[in-house]
């Protein structure tokens, strides 16, 4: 076997929540990744041969071509133990992919797909200008999802529960998306803003923290630690 | 502890396919469950004081709320270990969660739930009348989708390997939808007729089949264990 199939590679796009979650199980985990910039947009054959689904992020990983966020993070924390990002009791497990879902479903249909989509990718795409209002109702939404998750956090440390899990990565890829380019209100909760700061400041977030998209500039504060 | 809330109940609504996959796993778990219907586009209040998320299915079990069906049944899986419909290796378990996302990401955003939408609930809910451009593009996809399962079940028993597992009750809970409205083109694939023939040939399968949706007549094989 050509050594080459064995190095681990993340196809993915920058300022897309699903290949972040990925990039920050990787870098947790510390299994080093080469990561391909894929313009998904354009549909190129090859991203329909190593994923049927044409989606991104692809990991190739130990040889496989891996698929889906969230079965990729699963399958990673099964294979690399250490460290844990799942609980052991099946009811603790249920509440971290509960969340999980509430982002890559709900958060990201509400809040994260209809912001990108106006402030980022029309534009990277050229496909005209964003619409204010859309924009308008994903940063009226996401106060409710700030004052839910809030809630959770006045009696947690964690979203899920008293360890850190694949909910908080989850949450912080979409937060960290959207913190780019400067629409979460911190203010908003002190609470949900001390939680972003501290998975913020792990290292597992520093490869996030240096992404550039051409032609849109990160918010000042996107890569500080204290918030500035 | 009042016993009533140690009762197993289900809140659902009888054509989504999210619903179904809880009813068929909790069905070959053989845990007696008790459905309650729930008009959820009417978004009573007491959905989301059980589910924050506002989302069917919700399930009370053991004293407590889950939702999320992907969750949910994952948590079934762990906590009712017998059938197993999770395989033990970690490549392996990546594959049935692939193909559950498969399903309840991209088959639903391209063929359940812009067919239903159009079929079902448009009448259901007295929104107005079917978009047949919308329906024929659902009816086209459908079509790319068969093909990527035969050719998954030329070489595997199963959708994801060579047992049962929470993808053939993902796949079989969004065809039975379709199937009620007839919106399945069988002859397209004996092999993917011959897999819904032995998944829908299960007593799991019972309660699905007597489904009546008020308003909106089941095809004529819908119930038929042979396709007549």
């Amino acid at each position: 076997m050509n050594t080459n199939t064995q190095t681990t590679r993340l196809y993915h796009t920058a300022l897309s929540p699903f290949c972040r979650k990925v990039r920050l199980v990787l870098a947790e985990k510390r299994i080093e990744v080469e990561l391909v910039e894929e313009r998904y947009w354009e549909n190129p054959p090859e991203l329909r041969r190593r994923n049927p689904a044409g989606k991104l992020p692809v990991l190739r990983y130990r040889g496989n071509m891996l698929a889906e966020s969230q079965a990729i993070v699963e399958y990673l924390d099964e294979s690399v133990p250490q460290p844990p990002l799942m609980p052991q009791a099946p009811l603790e497990r249920h509440e971290v992919r509960r969340l999980c879902s509430w982002f890559d479903d709900k958060f990201n249909a509400e809040v994260t797909s209809p912001i990108l989509n106006e402030r980022v990718w029309k534009k990277v795409t050229r496909a005209g200008y964003p619409d204010s209002r859309v924009v308008k109702d994903g940063l009226r939404a996401i106060k409710e999802h700030i004052d839910y998750l809030s809630s959770l956090l006045e009696t947690r440390r964690w979203l899920a529960g008293a360890n850190m899990s694949l909910a908080d990565f989850t949450a912080a890829a979409h937060f960290s998306c959207l913190d780019y380019i400067s629409d979460v209100d911190w203010d908003r909760s002190e609470t949900l803003r001390d939680w972003y700061a501290t998975i913020k400041s792990r290292p597992a977030f520093r490869s996030i923290l240096a992404d550039q998209v051409p032609g849109i500039h990160p918010a000042p504060h996107y890569a500080e630690l204290d918030f500035g």
